[in-house]
């Protein structure tokens, strides 16, 4: 590690174009990220980019005007999203950090026709859409792009895979939480009266104890997973309406065991500001002598923006290197080895890890 | 899935070679397995290769005579050992399942110089030497070898690198247990005076929940294990000789707590059988702005050299695939991605599994 550190006042006397000279001055070539998208993800991102020596933060692109959007960072750059094509030597990966329903679709083809890309797509059901939209633009820009990464999808979806593959006689459970689901507050958000609300996923003990102890029950959706919402109401609302409303609204509340507390606005920016969560992907299988073994993945997150933004990072390295391999085109967690998210060799990986 | 099952009479009745036939059958490629070394691993992989529906054994080869060896499973055909260089048409993977210490720095670099093979070579220190001995030979035979595979070293080797790439200001912990050490089981049955003996490693409780809960303590070796001895004494032996000798034996006990209990033969045939193992893998660490998050890999095994089987048999079908890819080589863990080790399409992982 040789980098040079300018100082804050010095960096910003030396615009963007300037800075690959510094660059050229590191002893270890720097992966140059470029943050698409500045909301929680897109700041996390620029925080998980300070954590790995081998990359530096080329930009923030915002659909905001630049000079109004003030980075978490002072050394962040900020330009124009409409800019970002006039980047393209000085960019190698693009991490798009928008969102599922509007962004990413539009988003993620018109990236990786430009850059190498990574993502975090998260509408399950159109991923193989996607998946063939980015892989098309990717291909024909020959760049390389990850799409659906972070933790789920991402991490535990590379668990899913790998637990079956290794114990293929056997049941997977992925239960989710304690945490705020985004989607699911957004939908109390949407109840007419609502003014705030949160929405707290929770994996039921019971359900998780059966399967740690190696059981295989069929569950349903309700024997899984509590909701617990906190809602901040408008003050003339009729509370029981409300509530109605929440536990009989299908796909999101009707099939769970659901709780409403009613709290002041006060209380909700005191105690319900935590962005924790967490989750954990769990197989339970039988060997070909029929003896019982249980894999488990799981994590506790004291942010769930701040580790999607580590993931998204990692798998920016991977792109980088896959890309200068000559690999192009879309690829998922389940096409990159481990190696290509480390900062080690595959031989330190060896020595030290093995 | 059309594979045609001919019961055992009828496929006795069909030499090795014509068996080719039966395969061009089977609708969709079996990949064809061979077990070398049939101890407890290769009795393992015997169940597992079972288990996957793209795979057939196509032989255990054995330094025994093969007359002797009776497999568990009445249709696996037994061959001997130097018969193996004639069957390099007949074998597409050759699962080597002997020890570290004499079979594999032998067999590893011999077989990969013939057929594609998987091992489970765990002498840690030697790794790097055992890697450039099987690479030399694989690059030189066009073949394909993933060495060092199964829980630890293996999937616990992969989770260390994947949790340090997307944590990386954190601290790694490996806790192996509660479970059987062959290793150690051995050192107890050279001391004089022993007739047999098990020994358990155990993971200290408290140390394991400091570090669920986010710390990074720097421990002490006997603040991580305990370790639990079972011994068989000789009629005459002078039991505390026994018990001060294990207890200040360095390496092996002199740095943990270890407790010695002196059992009868047929205690040690009733209770200490069990072969089931297990450990795990946590990560604690901080994101950019410092809050914690905790990632784990755990595994309770029902038995460990069945799991080592298993995943010895995942990691035949990647090096099936690979080779195929024309790549050629020792390859570890860290370098192959998990869709190789799946019985899905990337399509259908992406479908049912991100």
């Amino acid at each position: 590690m040789y980098k040079i550190r300018l100082d804050t006042s010095v960096k910003q006397l030396i615009s963007f174009k300037q800075c690959d000279f510094s660059r050229e001055l590191n002893m270890k070539e720097q992966i140059r990220i470029a943050i698409v998208g500045y909301g929680n993800i897109g700041k996390a991102v620029e925080h998980a980019v300070k954590q790995n020596q081998d990359m530096e933060l080329a930009g923030i692109f915002t659909r905001r005007t630049p000079a109004e959007l003030v980075p978490e960072l002072d050394d962040s750059r900020v330009f124009a999203i409409s800019e970002a094509k006039d980047f393209v030597d000085d960019i190698d990966v693009a991490i798009l950090c928008g969102g599922s329903a509007t962004d990413l679709p539009e988003q993620g083809p018109l990236f990786a026709s430009l850059f190498n890309t990574v993502d975090s797509y998260d509408t399950h059901a159109l991923i193989p859409d996607y998946f063939d939209a980015v892989d098309d633009a990717a291909k024909k820009s020959g760049k390389t792009a990850v799409i659906s990464t972070g933790w789920d999808p991402g991490l535990f979806s590379m668990m899913r895979a790998i637990e079956e593959a290794v114990l293929p006689d056997g049941a997977n459970f992925t239960f989710w939480g304690p945490g705020v689901s985004q989607g699911h507050s957004d939908a109390l958000r949407r109840i007419d009266g609502v003014k705030d609300a949160r929405q707290y996923t929770i994996p039921i003990e019971k359900a998780v104890e059966r399967v740690r102890a190696g059981e295989a029950p069929e569950f349903t959706t309700r024997e899984k997973h509590l909701r617990d919402c906190y809602i901040v109401a408008d003050e003339a609302a009729d509370l029981e309406r409300i509530e109605r409303e929440i536990v009989t609204m299908p796909h999101y509340f009707s099939d769970y065991d659901t709780t409403v507390s009613f709290i002041s606005e006060k209380e909700m920016t005191v105690n319900h500001g935590k962005m924790s969560h967490g989750g954990f992907v769990i197989r339970t299988g039988r060997d070909g002598r029929g003896e019982g073994h249980v894999v488990e993945f799981s994590l506790k997150l004291g942010s769930n923006p701040a580790f999607t933004g580590s993931v998204l990072v990692a798998y920016a390295r991977a792109v980088y290197r896959l890309n200068k391999e000559g690999k192009s085109g879309a690829q998922t967690v389940f096409d990159i080895a481990p190696a290509y998210l480390s900062q080690k060799s595959s031989e330190e990986l060896r020595k030290s890890q093995l």
